[in-house]
């Protein structure tokens, strides 16, 4: 099943995405089994995040070849730092570039699960049961603020970094596919998705020896490869069995 | 006017504090009017914390006493950090002390400014006029852990680390205050709350430059003098004009 928010009359909505169709639903199926409100063709859509976390994991280092063209130590156990709600935007929208960033813009294409559960002290199957389902999301980075900033505020959580979408898919292997990620239509990286050095299942394990991870709670899975961006680009991250996340660059102030 | 949220009858909900009761509302007062739906005794409520973000930023060293005592720089420019929901609970509930946590285990009282208003390029009168009201934190910190941690995500954000309460005060100076920290009914620090290197309002002057705050965000100011904290303990946070924060210290798997 493929579930996504989309605005809808001017508020937002849950949907379960057809063919042709979305069906709108009449609450978030992470709280229970929502019946159905009426239909949108999917063509007209106005696509959100699909999900709006209480708490936005990211995990940093995780791709052995990211890992060794970093020049950074491989991690020894997982960790997670965080991202910001305000960054969200759909499937879709445009990524806004602000004048003031110089030197690299990167798209970072990244598996996101998307937790069905509330869990703690996790074993590895019960971390397995509590995702609900797997999406896609674009770790939009500027590298010189990265640098100059103390936390990540700037650098990957200005308005519109963190593209997420199009929908979650419930009914996926995510760790056998393949995340390409094309600018313009060129392909400019393809690895597969779950070559990780830790993956979903040990972070939760991990994590929830010391918190409490809710439903609706992502947890992105960091990138192997990067590109740079440049205003007018479109950017598309696609994860085979999970869909694709389109999302043109604009410069600030250009947004039309 | 003093905004809480309590536990009634199973249910979160919002109240407006009074002497002796607690009058509960239809709704946030960050969302326009709500109305009274009935009354508790304030000595039988179960606090939660007053609000829960959508995006809950903290400030690291803004004390220059702070600064001064932990050897760091003097910051530039105002910079935020993030913090997560997980970790939040209630006036009067239990901080619990992981047994893992080696070395010293920390309060830190800190101003919290509850935003009421989207905001983005804001002016610092802008920035002033949307501030909903004040709330005290204490960002409980396992020292061992943050050296460790590539983020803060153990030392930082473990359930129950973020104590935020008691309530939402609108109608204080609260900059104008004074903040005191007591373990066990005794004192054991107390500073001017505005004797900031940049104020609430210079944080949001310079974070919306980038990104949009929305109703219901927090910003944590940072603390100018931290203390130890041991099983056992009662840490209270008093900010003059706002009121006190006070949670009992249990180890873990001691918490009844």
């Amino acid at each position: 099943m493929r579930y996504a928010r989309v605005s809808a009359g001017g508020r937002a909505m849950w949907g379960r995405v057809g063919e042709r169709e979305i069906e709108l639903l009449s609450g978030s199926p992470l709280d229970g089994d929502p019946h159905v409100l009426g239909t949108v063709e999917r063509s007209t859509a106005v696509w959100l995040p699909p999900v709006v976390p209480g708490v936005f994991y990211a995990v940093g280092h995780n791709y052995p070849r990211h890992i060794e063209h970093t020049g950074a130590a491989t991690p020894e156990r997982p960790e997670v730092g965080y991202r910001a709600n305000n960054a969200l935007t759909g499937h879709l929208s445009v990524i806004v570039k602000p004048r003031e960033v110089e030197g690299r813009f990167e798209a970072e294409p990244e598996l996101v699960a998307v937790i069905g559960r509330t869990l703690r002290r996790a074993s590895y199957e019960e971390a397995r049961a509590a995702v609900f389902g797997w999406t896609i999301g674009n770790d939009i980075s500027a590298r010189t603020w990265q640098h100059q900033d103390r936390s990540f505020w700037r650098s990957k959580n200005s308005d519109t970094f963190k593209p997420m979408g199009p929908w979650i898919e419930t009914d996926v292997d995510a760790l056998a596919q393949t995340t390409t990620l094309r600018v313009n239509g060129r392909e400019r990286a393809a690895f597969p998705t779950g070559d990780m050095v830790f993956d979903p299942y040990d972070h939760l394990v991990e994590i929830t020896r010391h918190l409490t991870v809710h439903p609706g709670d992502v947890l992105w899975m960091g990138a192997e490869s990067t590109c740079g961006l440049e205003p007018g680009d479109t950017v598309e991250i696609e994860i085979s069995g999970i869909g694709v996340l389109s999302n043109p660059v604009h410069l600030e102030g250009n947004q039309q």
